[in-house]
């Protein structure tokens, strides 16, 4: 396989890539590792050479799912940092050899919610589970048959190179470690956006996080850096309070021991009323009642960032509402819009504030990527990063 | 019957008084007009001679109410002004003669959530339906058999005379009307403050209002105050529209005949996209979904006044939640703080900001408060003035 010299400009510019990737065939049946074509970007597009992918849990619940908005055979993949190969006609932010991260979040920097500072919800390239690409409703992926692969979240990083749209891409400092960055693709930029941004975790402050995988860990680390001082964590699984510790995370409940109490109870306890800030992270409408139950009365906020299955509601008490003073919201990427906040989150990994090492607990070469599955499902990875092998 | 002078201070201090109030002796039975004796001020407590009160639907749902928290015989009334004829020990904050109006709300002034800016809800005397005296939980009226009556909501203002708390009392300017000055101890309190401290209206913004009894159409009030310039109003009774549009309506939604719509769909047409502020002021969680649906993506935010059933839960979908940036949070007594916030509603009105005049719709005599109720059941009736008849 071939690969482009930056230094000369792209040798595929305006014509078809093929390249590697790891393709979802089937639901819940390993990737295949495969060549693909990776078509030139339309207007408004961007061609990436990936650097490396991490794995997010979305990419298995979809990897999973046997029906819509689950399509294969995809190109899953959407934690991922990589290098500008070609631009489309239009793209004037990026050019060829800018390192990038491409999000699932979208930045148009024109619509009105693009404009306020009270919104990160694009109008103009809405988010949505699309299998095409957000603005021209078609795929760049095809196999070495024909046959049309479809894209996951606008990103589709488990490919050696993949095509995105501008609105999704951030360009960033390269001098951050490329295994490090990709992590912000998603994943820790949830969790640390939606104590920062849509929380806005006040200093002194009391938190709890219900759910200790990477985003709730990410959350943690959030709470931390807005200098709150009593952040409660709350898994199953006590392990995750020793790798929380470097994170932030200075209590532990233990849902699967609280014997005849509800975590809610014992957070409440614990606090003397409730926490400021609860944060649910696993996606299950009883745990929001719960994370909601234990925020303290008068100014309380509880924040979802877990994804629960289609269909799911949320119930909570009438009287509790006008009774409470306590606030619900959702963030969604942290509240981030991806094209301003990515840059500073570098800014502030690179000023050795942001801890984002922390989060790598495995790496594997592409070939490889079906252990970065079998990993995370196991429950003891936080992230896991794939390593694009010819570089 | 007898009445103090003032000038020389209470004849009674330290004695009961007898005097006239309106019992609620058997749930949705007229009012019994008949002499009752009211006990001194317990330490912390004050006396006060009710000039006049008004009646707010949540009399009405508890004098119809047959079992708990309802429990008779009762006097009803939570919305008033009056003098304070005499304190119990180790009150200084009023003094014989001064004016105050009782609110359901405390404010201890000491308590950690009196003290922050965040909460309005007192933890040292929290909110709860009582039929006592919040303090010592004990009644301070008999009839004269002895029997004890039973507070409400820690005012029970249909009497000539009452006890209060002094953390629910406010001290006002005697300079404002009685008559517009008991419209301040709950609905239009509750409606106003919703828009201008739970919500904090944004200049220009879009608003949405399902209900417009007295506390829908304050909370247009409120929101005009604050200069939004859109403020659509949703009920079902199109005059409803007529008498808002002096508090600032500015559009009418007629929930019955939407058609094929709801009327959520109905204001997501009409704004392009959702109101910035959605208030639900009935008391029904089917109204309070609908707000949320059609609250703005990206900054709406959904404000509960309305009281519902006991039990009664909301229901919203995750998915929203998560991907909405959506915010819903309730609005006990408008998230004031009776003892700082009422005085300054009182200089809004006294400046000739706020509008009350027009929340009184009727007036009636102290021995026609059945009359009252029969007004505000028919629905025409905003607020019906209650004048004690011998002064």
């Amino acid at each position: 396989m071939e690969h482009q010299r930056l230094s000369s400009g792209s040798r595929w510019r305006g014509k078809p890539i093929r390249c590697r990737a790891a393709v979802s065939r089937k639901a819940g049946e390993p990737l295949v590792l495969e060549e693909i074509l990776v078509a030139p970007p339309m207007p408004h597009e961007v061609r990436i050479r990936i650097i490396c992918t991490s794995l997010c849990h979305s990419d298995i619940t979809f990897w999973k799912m046997k029906d819509f908005p689950a399509i294969f055979p995809r190109i899953l993949g959407h934690e991922a940092v990589g290098v500008v190969e070609s631009v489309g006609e239009d793209v004037n932010e990026v050019s060829e050899g800018d390192t990038v991260i491409p999000t699932f979040m979208p930045e148009c920097g024109e619509c009105v919610d693009c404009k306020s500072t009270k919104s990160h919800l694009c109008t103009k390239l809405p988010f949505k589970l699309s299998p095409f690409m957000p603005r021209h409703e078609t795929s760049r992926f095809t196999d070495l048959n024909g046959e049309v692969l479809y894209h996951f979240l606008f990103v589709s990083s488990f490919a050696e190179y993949t095509v995105v749209d501008i609105a999704h891409v951030t360009k960033i400092d390269p001098a951050i470690p490329p295994n490090r960055a990709c992590l912000l693709g998603c994943g820790v930029s949830t969790g640390v956006g939606a104590a920062w941004k849509t929380a806005n975790v006040e200093k002194g402050s009391t938190v709890a996080i219900f759910g200790l995988g990477s985003i709730g860990l990410a959350v943690a680390e959030g709470a931390r850096l807005c200098g709150a001082t009593r952040i409660i964590g709350v898994d199953v699984n006590p392990d995750k309070f020793e790798i929380g510790k470097k994170l932030g995370l200075t209590d532990f409940v233990n849902a699967a021991t609280c014997e005849n109490k509800s975590a809610s109870q014992v957070i409440i306890e614990m606090t003397g009323g409730g926490a400021d800030y609860c944060f649910e992270c696993v996606g299950l409408a009883s745990l929001v009642q719960e994370a909601y139950a234990c925020s303290r009365k008068g100014w309380g906020k509880t924040i979802v960032l877990g994804v629960d299955k289609p269909g799911s509601r949320v119930s909570l008490p009438s009287s509790d509402i006008l009774h409470s003073g306590k606030t619900l919201m959702g963030s969604l990427f942290g509240g981030l819009k991806p094209k301003s906040d990515i840059p500073a989150l570098i800014n502030r990994y690179m000023d050795k504030e942001l801890q984002l090492d922390e989060f790598v607990t495995n790496e594997v070469r592409f070939e490889d990527i079906n252990k970065a599955f079998d990993l995370l499902i196991e429950g003891q990875c936080l992230r896991c990063v794939i390593y694009m092998s010819n570089e």
